[in-house]
């Protein structure tokens, strides 16, 4: 409680977003370390030496905390699809990173390094907004990969866009929500290829 | 005790598999209520009304009589996909009745009728004979319908018919393993018709 007195709280402005970013960045650490759905926010206040009043302050519920960590990964994940993207030339060879990458940041960030996995999984089970603005960002990068492809003449265009971009992303789904992804360790070397390969049968003109 | 006396286990012949049929339902029955991890050999004789060393004759563990169960529940998905797929004429039609019929049946079979879920569960997670036997016999039908689809000229013969009978398993796999299926209850009415167009497009000649 003598944080709340002692802190930044009252001052509104840049100070109150170092305390979030320092929440986020020790409760990441902690949900790391002990799990998310056993920790309580009063488990971490202890952590972080803060009252549980005071987090409170700043967020509403450990879920709160959470979707921020969880958009934090998401974005991670997104921005290296991204940048994969965009270092390949045409669209076919696009459409094979976005799916190899997409996969392998997944695979990296929710099960080895960060261990984020048990709130990804909450976060997927409970279809939180960071999980549904993901998806619909995955779903516009394969929108536009076709787009392009259709454009350059490397795909056929009979099907219509939506139902192709739904019937792709259905095929890399189970390698990039963490809770089909935990299923999938013995398929995620080899599918990810296999599958470009049978998408891009499915677009060829 | 006294089961093992006046049981039919000193004469071989039809009266063992008699008695191992009722262990295998009576133990059906009591999974789908109370759960197959919970359940002990214990529990089962005891709901059964057999002595715990009577079930030993006749199955080394509660796992062989699991296996048992899960081989019969497979046997079912497996007779109504190739019932479905039989009645269709073309091997396009063949494919989408595979994948669709195969859906409903894991759904009904796992989840809905005889709660089979989690005995099918321990079964995919573990990889049991049962299931290694069911994944293969699935790969079986998508090679035939690709082979036949080759001769009448309805798909492409490129190719190699392994790898895009693979693929093809990728693809229908997250709808028929129940590990994954648990996760797929929103898209498992949508997604089987347009997966199936996507996998159809890709084998267009």
């Amino acid at each position: 409680m003598t944080k709340s007195i002692t802190s930044p709280v009252s001052v509104r402005g840049p100070a109150d977003h170092d305390v979030r970013d320092q929440i986020v960045a020790a409760a990441t650490e902690h949900f790391s370390h002990y799990g998310y759905e056993k920790t309580t926010v009063s488990d971490l206040a202890k952590a972080i030496g803060f009252s549980k009043a005071y987090i409170y302050k700043f967020f509403q519920s450990k879920q709160a905390i959470g979707e921020v960590i969880c958009a934090h990964c998401l974005n991670q994940i997104e921005t290296e699809i991204r940048t994969a993207v965009e270092d390949a030339e045409r669209a076919p060879e696009k459409l094979r990173r976005m799916f190899s990458v997409g996969v392998q940041a997944s695979l990296r960030l929710f099960f080895r390094d960060r261990k984020l996995y048990e709130i990804a999984s909450s976060a997927a089970g409970g279809r939180w907004h960071a999980v549904l603005v993901y998806e619909e960002r995955i779903q516009g990068m394969i929108t536009d990969i076709l787009q392009e492809g259709r454009r350059t003449g490397d795909f056929e265009r009979k099907t219509p866009v939506d139902e192709a971009t739904m019937a792709i992303y259905l095929v890399m789904r189970p390698y990039l929500d963490p809770l089909l992804l935990q299923h999938n360790f013995d398929y995620a070397d080899a599918a990810p290829a296999q599958l470009s390969s049978l998408v891009l049968r499915s677009l060829s003109p």
